[in-house]
């Protein structure tokens, strides 16, 4: 089975699988000094906190053996050049999300989020119990790189939008922010979808650039003032049902660490996929709350969209499976996640369904 | 203000806090020795799991600086006595399921599971985000333990019936197994609770002694072979909505650990925490499919029974509001169990909803 066949298609993949990986570490009166570059800036909500609890719990179960420095973006690489430095031995490693690097390979997407995919817990169950994490370090491999989760976002929310959204025809020409593959999705409805940086996002909207878009989740999109500009919230959206982020080390990097190193990255990587995950919805409940309380309507798409989001999801999905890699992985992932779903909408699901109308929560 | 209100009138609760730590670990050539007792058999699947991968990862982190050994229920001593075993110096931690120990405190409970209580998400949120960890340490304080969540059964199915429940006064004289506060809650709608080691359920239900029972879930019921001896299976429960456990270390020995090592026992418990909650997933989707096919029928409590259910918790938990920390914890765990539910059934569950309508799933 030849595993590389995306590769060898792809200049872009064919150019990082063959940058050779002769880094070695920064060693210094027994200690191992890391670089960690990532795709964020410093101090973004949420994301900057898993990037520093991951560092701080390496660095102190490490007892000074180990230390990993992090770099925001733009202080030693670009955002989206942390992939190409980590495989080249420029950096260490990198933290970041993994679906910005679906030009090296589409599969990449799974290890973030995909349009219609999984949720959190269903992400977990698929990584840590169902052979996900295994396929990560086989994906990676290719490129040399050693690669564990170490964030999450929880869901995302559907977005800001103007109008509130009827039918899905509304979307025919409807200029919205939303990068990706649920962006790909959304273009297959007719919708006119752009790709901004956060920063630019409130000026689009407010000059009427943007009709839309989708942010992050309550915490971070009050944060941009997205409440000032739109007044119709779903909270609910298709696109990132769940984001993970990674720790990507370079493999030769990671190969020369000691055994309790290795183990101390992947455990500290875990660890702060639960505690952001817990994070994230700590803060996204006070959050809507505040939001509610602005004036701002919450709203739920009509089922018809949600029919149009499940078959564009599905076309932008189905235009990927000609490669090898991605097909075993997507369907790890979707037989992992009809599984754990199928069980926990007779539990989790049907309990908290009879709990909060009996709390009347 | 008394933070020692319930020990103060609690026999027990008085000896446990009596009980002086002056315990100090085994040092052998640098290395730390240190036994952990726990509440369970030796391979009882799932929870023993998140025995092994907690001591694996501490031992292979620590790179052998410091070596947990962890005994069975019965090795060293019995499975309940883990709690005084570990307050007074015998061993230097357990790990069991806090709610063992309402006897020597009642609000233990809620760092394992309380009826109509939280799910593991939710439970994840509190502990990790919203100050749940900190009262665990407060209150572990009290009795002379570092106390750490380190497993998640998930949701516990709502058990097993010989005939279906069709309205809540079918609960009046039923036979019933079920443990702790959620058998109390049962026995105020009438029911005849029992409490069986799960060794003895099976021939309690053959020979007609219960009429119906819980246990933990799909993947575990099982093994019990419930499934021979009842038809009518409820996936979803109030009693446990997403069961903990955890390790407790004796205060004085963690203390006199580095905080390399104080740092590795915490990381490792969290990262099992969700390694168990993942595997215990991943086992009951199959599980629950395999017991499908054998002709069970996968049943749903009417709605009165959850409105009976609800108020038969609320009473319970009710009975302990006049204990200062029991008030405390509860007030915290609550206020975050709702911000998290408002935000999550609006987001993920209304996505999990619309995901699985549109997939069929």
């Amino acid at each position: 089975m030849d595993r590389r066949s995306f590769l060898k298609t792809s200049a872009i993949g064919g150019g990082a699988a063959a940058a050779a990986s002769l880094a070695a570490p920064a060693v210094a009166q027994g200690q191992v000094k890391l670089t960690m570059v990532t795709t964020w800036p410093r101090g973004l909500a949420g994301v900057w906190d898993s990037v520093e609890r991951f560092v701080n719990n390496v660095n102190e179960m490490s007892g000074g053996s180990m230390v990993v420095e992090a770099k925001a973006a733009g202080e030693l690489v670009g955002a989206l050049e942390v992939f190409d430095a980590v495989t080249a031995g420029q950096a260490d490693m990198y933290h970041g999300a993994d679906y910005y690097f679906v030009g090296q390979h589409p599969a990449w997407a799974y290890f973030t989020t995909v349009p219609f995919g999984m949720t959190a817990p269903e992400m977990m169950t698929w990584y840590y119990a169902n052979g996900g994490m295994a396929l990560h370090h086989q994906l990676g491999e290719i490129f040399g790189l050693k690669s564990f989760l170490a964030g999450q976002t929880a869901a995302q929310g559907g977005g800001w939008f103007r109008s509130p959204i009827t039918s899905a025809d509304d979307f025919k020409g409807l200029k919205f922010r939303m990068p990706g593959l649920g962006g790909q999705a959304l273009s297959t409805l007719g919708a006119s979808v752009q790709v901004l940086p956060g920063g630019e996002i409130y000026q689009a909207l407010s000059t009427g650039a943007l009709d839309g878009t989708e942010w992050i989740g309550p915490w971070s999109d009050e944060k941009l003032g997205l409440q000032e500009v739109c007044k119709n919230y779903y909270p609910a959206g298709f696109h990132e049902p769940g984001a993970a982020l990674s720790v990507a080390c370079n493999l030769s990097v990671f190969e020369g660490l000691t055994p309790e190193q290795q183990k101390i990255i992947e455990v500290a990587a875990a660890e702060a996929h639960q505690h952001n995950y817990a994070l994230f919805i700590a803060n996204n409940g006070p959050a809507l709350d505040r939001l509610r309380s602005t004036g701002i309507q919450v709203q739920e798409f009509p089922d018809d969209v949600w029919d149009a989001y499940g078959s564009a999801s599905k076309e932008v999905l189905d235009g990927f499976m000609d490669d090898e890699i991605f097909a075993e992985i997507r369907n790890s992932a979707e037989a992992s996640m009809a599984s754990a779903s199928g069980w926990m909408s007779v539990s989790d699901s049907a309990y908290t369904a009879q709990r909060n109308r009996v709390l009347g929560g």
